[in-house]
């Protein structure tokens, strides 16, 4: 099997970590991690409970282009009417003690901005997938980070989720074998007026949205990156809602090991996100590997038979996520899926792009 | 969705004659077509009895280099000593009057010498697939049968088999809607010493042998031919099967209406064949794809959810792709999967290896 690399135990060691979270890791610190979540859209809507639930992390301040919207939402969570910011005067928010953190939750072509401008306010950023629209906004955001000394996470649940972490820990103890090969898909039938269906606002079509979940997980399955990527892009289009990014896509990759893998994403149906992968000692396939609830695992391995449905309930995930980051913060640690693990995927997209034709 | 073409409907027409297939259409002839089975290994013994579990075909010939091996399965078959043949004197079964037709179950590349041979000696050819190890063989033997005015009808088992059938009549009848993407999977881990890891017996590894249902599905899924194919393969061999064909290939392809397939296939760990179809309302599912009995379909479409266990068991398969090159030769038709369909899928692997940078 591929030897594990020196950054693989460090990778592993983290991902443990996350796996064995328990409430005395946190007693390092006895202030939770302040929030400001900016854009209080659905993604926001599972964040903040999840937050809430926490042991380490809580909602102090929001952003949003809705005032009333926001009053609501901070009466809720107990965020103080002088904690609500808009998109004018955020940056305000750097006088604002209560806020070491900032969660972002706009459309993708906002990240960089939004991310950037926390990072010059000071606040540490959790910056939703894809990290940002382009591989030149990734690096501005990483860093400005940096400049600011302040932390950056790309909010990769997947990171964070026991049933894929049990797949990564089967897979990177052998259970396997050696993986040969993996296949992916996650996509989804998209409603009409979406803002995922602008190309300035999304970057692009499912593979920004979804499919980057199968592009990942091929990477922290078996801890490589892809060596060469090939892909075919296309649009169908039955209702013209594809008129500026592409509704299909599927792409074949080949890692430094030999270990391939096929993936696919699409507006334009339901493909419920799994993934398989295949070993020389047995398989692995994970249902509904990247939605909010639901994870089954199944395997067969070695004369062992597994199938395993995963009773946790959304916000479980955010709340993972945001335990980690906020642990990070007040560890002084480096958070699992850092800035650089969204660039690559951004390199990664942008390299599916170009072998599709498609101009990004 | 895709409109359906003149030659869509001459196939499904073909499709629904096999998936009503019933005993009365061979009234026609009451001669059962006799059969030598070219090859004794493995696949044989499923041909065998299959075969005689039809209403219009019979055993009638065997062809070995194992006399012994020959002997006591003609004794089972009634097949007299006297039509038993071994590979010198092949030749001669042009003056056995009880030979319709020969039924090729050798290494892919004897396929080629023994379905021109069969045709020169007047017999019709049923041949297993691949149809070659090239595409110059494939086309030699569509010239020989055509000039010897005998069919020849590659066994491609899963264009008569009921869930298969069941899957292209869903897609082809709109359930799915607009069909977008198709994933599929097929492969296992060989044992050492197979004639499969030969390159020169083989013609290569695992595309050849079991890729190819994943390929071909994609093709009758859908009804169309692809347009692009792009691929990676490897071989990571540890173990030292490797030496001469590849272990791992994925493929990606886009057809003309725009729809996208990945499959994947290898020879180095278990692959349960699938295949996944996503449609703009709705999915399908057939688990067990590609093997002789446990085909299991899964769909949920405008409402409606499917969940069914086939419960055929083999040679059910054998017998009903027996049954259609019988019914064939006796009512003077072209067989739903005749030797332009194998070397249309030769082609395409020829593509495919081409992409990945294997010689052929």
């Amino acid at each position: 099997m591929t030897p594990l690399t020196r950054r693989d135990f460090t990778k592993l060691s983290a991902l443990s970590l996350v796996a064995g979270l328990s409430p005395n890791l946190h007693a390092q610190s006895d202030k939770k991690i302040g929030y400001a979540v900016i854009g209080l859209g659905r993604i926001a809507d599972h964040f903040l409970p999840a937050t809430g639930a926490t042991t380490n992390s809580r909602i102090t301040a929001l952003v949003s282009g809705h005032r009333d919207k926001a009053e609501r939402i901070a009466a809720q969570y107990g965020v103080p009417s002088n904690s609500i910011y808009n998109y004018q005067n955020f940056d305000e928010i750097a006088k604002n003690p209560a806020v070491d953190a900032v969660y972002v939750a706009l459309p993708n072509s906002m990240h960089a901005e939004y991310t950037i401008r926390a990072a010059r306010a000071g606040k540490h950023v959790l910056c939703e997938k894809p990290m940002a629209t382009s591989v030149a906004d990734c690096e501005k955001m990483i860093a400005a980070c940096r400049a600011a000394n302040v932390k950056l996470m790309i909010a990769y649940r997947c990171h964070y989720e026991a049933t894929n972490l049990k797949a990564i820990r089967m897979i990177r103890e052998g259970a396997l074998g050696q993986v040969q090969a993996i296949d992916s898909s996650f996509g989804f039938n998209i409603a009409p007026g979406e803002w995922r269906l602008s190309k300035t606002m999304a970057g692009g079509g499912p593979l920004y949205d979804v499919g980057i979940y199968s592009l990942n997980a091929c990477r922290y399955l078996i801890g490589e990156e892809p060596h060469n990527i090939s892909a075919y892009a296309s649009t169908i289009d039955h209702d013209g809602r594809f008129k500026e990014v592409e509704e299909n896509v599927t792409w074949s990759m080949r890692f430094p090991s030999g270990i391939v893998a096929s993936c696919s994403t699409t507006y334009g149906g339901q493909m419920d996100g799994y993934f398989r992968v295949y070993g020389s000692k047995g398989w692995l396939q994970v249902d509904n590997a990247f939605v909010y609830e639901g994870l089954r695992l199944r395997a067969d391995y070695q004369g062992t038979q597994i199938d395993e449905f995963n009773p946790a309930r959304d916000p479980s995930q955010f709340q993972a996520e945001t335990e980690h980051f906020s642990h990070c913060i007040q560890t002084s640690q480096q958070p699992q899926s850092p800035g650089e693990e969204g660039l690559k995927d951004l390199q990664y997209i942008t390299q599916i792009y170009k072998s599709a034709g498609i101009p990004i």
